[in-house]
């Protein structure tokens, strides 16, 4: 990123011309000249200093702290939480690959420019286009390295909402942590632990603008942010920033979007807020995209985060059930559309929808999970069993004839081959609704990915709000960045943008002269 | 705006606790701890003194000068461009008012809510409802201001698009020179002249974290930005950024939407570029909402700039005639829709959309306005003129039949008194078309309008990123600020947010202790 403006350049210019020894520690007064001044003061001596400083422990952290310690650096890693994984430990476990091994297995035509495209469209052209395409440039080769690095396995292929084709590695674990444990493991057998209750409290850059340290606070008890003891960290090559987004911080999603206050339920975990981002503003590190917030579709008013309904809501029922809005009856969405596209559709109906199958839907889309998942979604009442459609119309105050005329219709399209209602993809083993039991979630949108971040370059190096140029020592990936996603996430592309930019950003800290 | 991220005050509470004159100039290390330091360092002298410094001379910056000039403040008024004005010199002269005494005179019935909610519903509810809601409260008595205080004339209501009703006042100077040279008058009558050509280089801010005051530039030649001699002013009250938005800055326009690249044309002066928004952020003003770039939808190809396409387009075409795709020979949006519903609507049909209009139609949208707009438009090639329907389907490839049965469904709803094809507004007036000639302009929406900036309070106080408070000693106002106009900015809702919100932050500024 070239620009014009040349604010810290300028600022150095005098120094440089007089020579930085010479002017070191001293102030000079020259008419109309503004000293040039660190943002946070360096301190007289650091506490600790190592090689590279990781600040979060979800893929991106993860993946960094790998890079770079396989590339012989030492690495701090660090997790404000009490527990490492963040967000990516609890997240739904698909990770989206173009033209992989098991598309081929099962005759799926796919491209990178295949996924890039659904990227744009679905990030509404906001995406840039640099960051994304390299996502789904390497989004083969990074499900290759979590299964030949990591060990990490998976159960067979999805067909996420937004995807052209069948193309995201679900894990046989059925969540993030069947990534993170082996990642985890694997910076065990190097000999990096996360350091858990660790809260970046301060970056710290230098008078030439470089990154050089952290500040942190030990034995920090969430979310008192003022808890725990200071210490300092020189990081000799780099900081990686990978502090994921601000889902679960009502005051910073309210000053990018109002309507997202303290009354909406979120899917992250309750450290997903925005104190890391906020000091990586401080800096000067630019903020991009920051109002894009997206909603996941899936969740369920029926129970708290995440839960269990995106097992039902999104494996089940959108490729092999309805979803329906109760006040009319009828399909009001295309089941795979992007997350934004039903979420705001959801929202539109009132709040008043609901995803459903039928008993046969339900073990297509269920095949290879753990079979008590259904007990242990209607233990947990989210998840509703009717013997009869009649029995599902009444329970939701449904119109009887016409949720019949919707199926009617949804069936005729099964024979057909083609979604008249709704031009909705149809796996090879989709079929007519019919037999009993039916099953129904609730549907309520829920505040899930943060788009927007700090602005990186193709290098995940974090980028300057003045100059546009790459902050010296610093880089950022996973949700912490903003511009590969755009204006909204497709499901699954968010493992490969964590992973992919995590590998690059550890790998660039690792390569600094330090 | 309360926070529980004390970055800043947790840093000052050590100095705090130990006395800040004690520790002044002494840099004082103990374990963990990160002294405090400035952004950008205090000069050992300065080379003037004011009260309050205001930057930026469009409607926000005059205003601020206005309030804080009548308030007994000296004030600096600084211009980076050769001569003042910026944006608001050039734009279209309408300012919203609801519940005026010109809505009374003609029968409108108007409220202060339907102003709010036509803004909150254009800005997608992105909108700050604190923010929104004091521009539309205090739209009357903006407008009286500018007729008590200043002098500016009127010559009639407007119906801008997306407004519920007409509301909108229309400068008898047919652009924002009726309301910036009065207020440039009255300025000078107080003493205060704009000093141009000087560039704000830093905003100074001090180790309590106080803006103190500015690093300009003198004999600034934009766009060089390394131009001029280096002064510093200290502002013993306050600093008001009115810096205006960044829409002619590709830059930092595709860093927030890389759709936005130096291809394509804005209706900005050249001076809308980011420099002094990057400056505040570097200084650690959060940045909201910045990825919200309007395009006008009332542009034309033909011409650079804003142009003379607005007057027809929006003026004349949006109420008394037609927007048609060229294509199909049909209309395609509610020719009053805001303007992020048209812009879309214009880029979705391909860009190949005209606004046309006949003889009778041209009268009424155009009366009160100079009778060489005409011959003005059709010599810079930007209007068309044309005997005949035939003529202009022929000369814009629009078939023909598809044409005139759009028009002939229009001449019906005109009769029944209700738009049954786009549901627009109708004025009394509305006629048939069909009275040659026919005036044609080509559409292709053009950059207009930053809805993202600073974040700022009901008071118009910077808010710092870290905490979330004000930022002692800085007010933004206009389009460098964030929050009033959400997703879309009305027209006309701009001259009320930069004249009320710049009246606010001076008055405010000036009543700083100092």
């Amino acid at each position: 990123m070239k620009s014009k403006y040349m604010g810290r350049k300028a600022r150095l210019t005098r120094r440089e011309m007089l020579g930085t020894g010479a002017l070191a520690g001293v102030s000079v007064a020259l008419a109309g000249a503004v000293e040039a001044a660190p943002r946070a003061g360096i301190p007289d001596s650091w506490d600790e200093e190592v090689d590279v400083v990781v600040v979060g422990t979800g893929f991106a952290g993860l993946a960094a702290a790998i890079e770079a310690a396989k590339a012989g650096a030492s690495v701090a890693l660090l997790e404000k939480m009490r527990t490492p994984g963040g967000n990516s430990i609890i997240s739904g476990g698909v990770i989206a690959a173009a033209g992989s091994p098991m598309q081929a297995e099962e005759g799926i035509e796919d491209s990178v420019d295949s996924l890039y495209d659904d990227m744009m469209k679905a990030g509404l052209h906001l995406n840039h286009p640099k960051l994304a395409r390299i996502v789904a440039e390497k989004s083969v080769e990074t499900v290759q390295w979590t299964i030949d690095e990591l060990g990490v396995e998976y159960r067979g292929l999805t067909h996420m909402g937004g995807h052209a084709v069948p193309r995201s590695y679900s894990l046989s674990a059925g969540s993030g942590s069947g990534i993170i444990v082996p990642q985890l493991n694997k910076l065990k057998e190097m000999g990096v632990e996360p350091r858990t209750r660790t809260l970046l409290k301060h970056l710290i850059r230098d008078a030439e603008g470089r990154v050089v340290g952290v500040q942190i606070h030990e034995k920090f008890k969430h979310p008192n942010m003022d808890s725990g003891k200071p210490k300092t960290i020189r990081a000799r090559k780099a900081v990686v920033m990978a502090t994921g987004g601000f889902g679960s911080d009502p005051d910073f999603r309210m000053l990018q979007d109002p309507r997202l206050g303290g009354d909406l339920d979120t899917t992250n975990h309750p450290g997903a807020t925005s104190e890391a981002l906020r000091e990586a503003m401080n800096i000067g590190c630019v903020l991009i995209q920051p109002s894009w917030i997206q909603l996941g579709p899936w969740t369920s008013p029926d129970e708290r985060g995440f839960g269990y309904a995106p097992h039902f809501v999104q494996g089940v029922s959108a490729s092999f059930g309805l979803w329906i809005d109760t006040l009319t009856g009828k399909r009001f969405v295309n089941e795979l559309a992007d997350r934004k596209t039903r979420a705001d559709a959801i929202l539109a109906a009132g709040n008043k929808c609901i995803a459903m199958s039928d008993a046969e839907g339900y073990a297509k889309g269920s095949a290879g999970r753990p079979t008590d998942t259904l007990d242990k979604m209607k233990a947990n009442g989210v998840l509703m069993e009717y013997a009869t459609l009649e029995d599902m119309a009444a329970a939701h105050d449904i119109p009887l004839e016409a949720l019949q005329a919707t199926i009617d219709t949804f069936n005729q399209s099964v024979d057909a081959g083609v979604d008249s209602d709704m031009k909705r993809y149809f796996p090879n083993n989709v079929g007519k609704i019919g037999t009993a039991p039916y099953y129904v979630v609730r549907l309520s949108p829920k505040i899930h990915h943060c788009m927007g971040g700090c602005g990186i370059n193709e290098k995940a190096q974090a980028l300057d709000v003045v100059t546009g140029d790459p902050i010296p020592g610093l880089y950022v990936a996973g949700e912490a960045s903003g511009g590969v996603h755009g204006a909204s996430r497709l499901g699954s592309c968010a493992y490969a943008d964590c992973l992919t930019f995590g590998r690059i950003a550890g790998q660039n800290a690792a390569a600094e002269a330090g």
